[in-house]
């Protein structure tokens, strides 16, 4: 099992969504039952990448410990990396990559666009299929293989990242204004004066709306693999480019680019070179 | 009809939140209809406060005339001050202070943080009641003469703000990170900087989240009468302060804090002051 799990059989992949799926149910009662209900915070300390206040909700670990527990029923021999619990090896080679609360700097202070993130990919390689679901506004966007979809209130629409002619009609999504380093931040203004539009203040969701084809961009830096490997499986599925700003790979986390399509990933890789050794 | 107005028999009261959610219902047909569907932007060119790109949606077109449709059937002595077709004289003494969507940046990129603001205020007086309405999360947020409720899915709870001991335990919300100004940038850093966490990119949301007791502050700059007579409404009615950069009343706009509690806005408004005259 390895990249070849693009090419893997139909019942593989169906085993994989249904697991995937039933993940982010067990995450969702957690999360919801502790938001905007007052949940205790603690302080993890911070990172450099992200100096400071680094919160971890109840719901963050409840969340985990739920997803880990479907996962381990229906999938037994499969890895699991996590942000809260770190990593269980496995034996099929293939790994889950969860994130029980992207955003959780968000979901503290009451906004609806923080999410719980599900993938799933070869060992060591590029996440085959990801979820993105906020389970406040309803909205579970899944991509994989080549098929995106958001279903929300019972209904499925399929999802296609939009293609614009240039950089000047994007509209360019990050988390924080600061971005990361100094130099990343500079880099980042570089591409955001270009563009028609930013938003801040919006982690995963960022690349959900990518996905949607409602904005064209996320940059971000100091990210982790649980940070990206859902909305990277999303984007790509979508039809849209997630790559590192050295047009690396993208699923080790750092520094991250998703384009909705390729003139804009090609004209942004040229504005965030120069922001200095990988950050 | 003036000040008094918090002192209105129980009948007024009850006529104007019924025009007040007849407004809103009209408003949420036509803004959903056209969220994340691939809208056209026209550019009305900015303002000094918010230079560059304002984009104005067929959706803020017919939300404005939707709602000024259901305020004429019901209250047709009342005036209307709209941010697309500017205002219509009264005889009565009331303003009606309406916003189609605020956000039409977060609409435009997809977000589910913009908002529907309907407010109710005696001419060139004090908001009495607002609705903060994000139809596509299902959330109403509505507040005034001393009681603020949030409805969705049919159920209905009180708000109030919160209280913390200290800004070190304040979460500040803001629309862009350059706040406004260059010296409104620096006086807005002053504060972010003690706070325990800075969020961007929420427009009225924001205000929605101190009424909820999720969120502590929200500072901005450059709004306009209809960006801020509802949410003033509701987070007063919630048990909130709002007030200008100066202590000043809030609800002509302009430089706008938001608290929701006096020991919080005590120590904002210190902050604050020094970043020059009105901006």
């Amino acid at each position: 099992m390895d990249g070849g799990m693009n090419a893997a059989d139909p019942a593989l992949r169906d085993a994989l969504r249904i697991a995937a799926h039933a993940a982010a149910d067990a995450a969702a009662p957690e999360t919801l039952a502790r938001f905007r209900c007052g949940v205790a915070v603690d302080d993890k300390g911070g990172t450099d990448a992200r100096p400071g206040f680094d919160p971890v909700t109840e719901g963050d670990r409840a969340a985990e410990a739920a997803m880990r527990s479907a996962l381990a029923g229906l999938r037994p021999q499969d890895a699991i990396l996590g942000e809260e619990e770190g990593r269980s090896p496995g034996t099929s080679g293939l790994e889950w990559v969860l994130d029980p609360i992207d955003g959780t700097r968000g979901f503290i202070a009451g906004t609806p666009v923080w999410g719980t993130l599900v993938a799933v990919c070869p060992e060591g390689g590029r996440p085959c299929y990801g979820i993105v679901d906020q389970p406040w506004t309803g909205e579970r966007f899944a991509g994989g293989w080549g098929e995106a979809a958001l279903r929300r209130q019972g209904v499925e629409r399929s999802l296609r990242t939009r293609k614009v002619r240039a950089l000047s009609e994007a509209t360019v999504l990050t988390t924080f204004p600061e971005v990361g380093t100094k130099a990343e931040g500079a880099a980042f203004a570089r591409v955001a004066e270009r563009c028609r539009l930013t938003r801040y203040g919006l982690d995963c969701y960022a690349y959900a709306l990518v996905a949607c084809g409602t904005a064209d961009l996320v940059i971000e830096a100091g990210l982790a693999r649980y940070d990206i490997a859902a909305p990277m499986a999303l984007v790509e599925a979508a039809g849209g480019i997630v790559t590192a700003w050295d047009g690396g790979p993208a699923q080790h986390g750092g520094r991250v680019v998703a384009a909705g399509c390729r003139a804009v990933h090609d004209a942004v890789l040229e504005l965030l070179a120069g922001a200095g050794g990988p950050g």
